[in-house]
């Protein structure tokens, strides 16, 4: 049975949710990255993403600026690493460095690939919509890299308060 | 360490991918559901969602006719409806009914509300965009309701192959 709630309320039960890492690169080389919670596949051919980033984050000025951008999915182990990236500004700091994230250069684009990542994915920028108060920041996946240790799982928000961590399929699926 | 790969092969390391039903009803009253892996939230002031609905969808027709939807995040004891809604079409079938899908009146929109999930979101639509070969989805949240039962889990496609099922946060997350 349904109860009648706030939206706000609601969406609390939305847990575990995906969380990705958005690296950019400003023009004076500078990598920088972002944690990102508004994930989805937003085509299969071309591949592309959607991300809700924003409109004052750094790097939503670098995507603005420099067209391109790359989408992670972070490790179970990069809890720490991703809270970092997600509760910091890059106009202040090098989150890579003083996080200790490592980077890798991608085959097609400026910004870096996240080195312990379990995939990496370089986008170009195709267009930026607005329906309500977080611009969606549409990329298209021009190169793609998984971690070479396919048993490396992906990292979720588990609950709110930037809970973070892995999760394992319960029993009872099918 | 990363291995350059296909797009294709790096989204197979996506899962678990959250999932939600999306429910409509058509103007002579039947209410229609289907399940959609590409959703994120879109905003927070007003709460909206986006999701990728194919156009040759029967759940794409009802929403650009109506205006109107209901996002559900089904439970983890749905795996096996929400495999019958992602994997027939509504135009010759009621979904709700052949799967045992219970239902609920909304408040303020046609579409039924999904009496199990573990939560209900009335959308009105806002727009609809195009940046790959899939029609992206953005929906306002109107109303919300959660289920009861505080307990309940949402659930995921675990796994490629439409493996449903819900999952558990695993040791060590910060």
């Amino acid at each position: 049975m349904q109860k009648r709630t706030t939206p706000s309320e609601a969406l609390l039960r939305k847990y575990p949710e995906q969380v990705v890492l958005v690296t950019t690169r400003s023009a004076d080389g500078r990598p920088n990255v972002m944690a990102v919670g508004w994930v989805a596949i937003a085509s299969s051919d071309p591949p592309m993403f959607v991300l809700g980033i924003d409109d004052g984050a750094y790097t939503y000025e670098l995507i603005t600026r420099t067209k391109e951008f790359v989408v992670a999915f972070p490790s179970e182990r990069m809890a720490r690493e991703t809270l970092f990236a997600g509760s910091h500004s890059g106009r202040d700091k090098d989150k890579f460095a003083e996080a200790g994230i490592g980077a890798e250069p991608a085959a097609l684009v400026k910004a870096p690939l996240v080195a312990d990542a379990v995939a990496n994915f370089e986008c170009v920028l195709v267009e930026i919509s607005r329906p309500g108060d977080c611009p969606l920041v549409m990329g298209k996946v021009v190169a793609a890299h998984a971690h070479e240790d396919t048993s490396l799982r992906r990292l979720y928000t588990t609950a709110k308060g930037h809970t973070l961590g892995g999760v394992r399929a319960a029993a009872g699926g099918e």
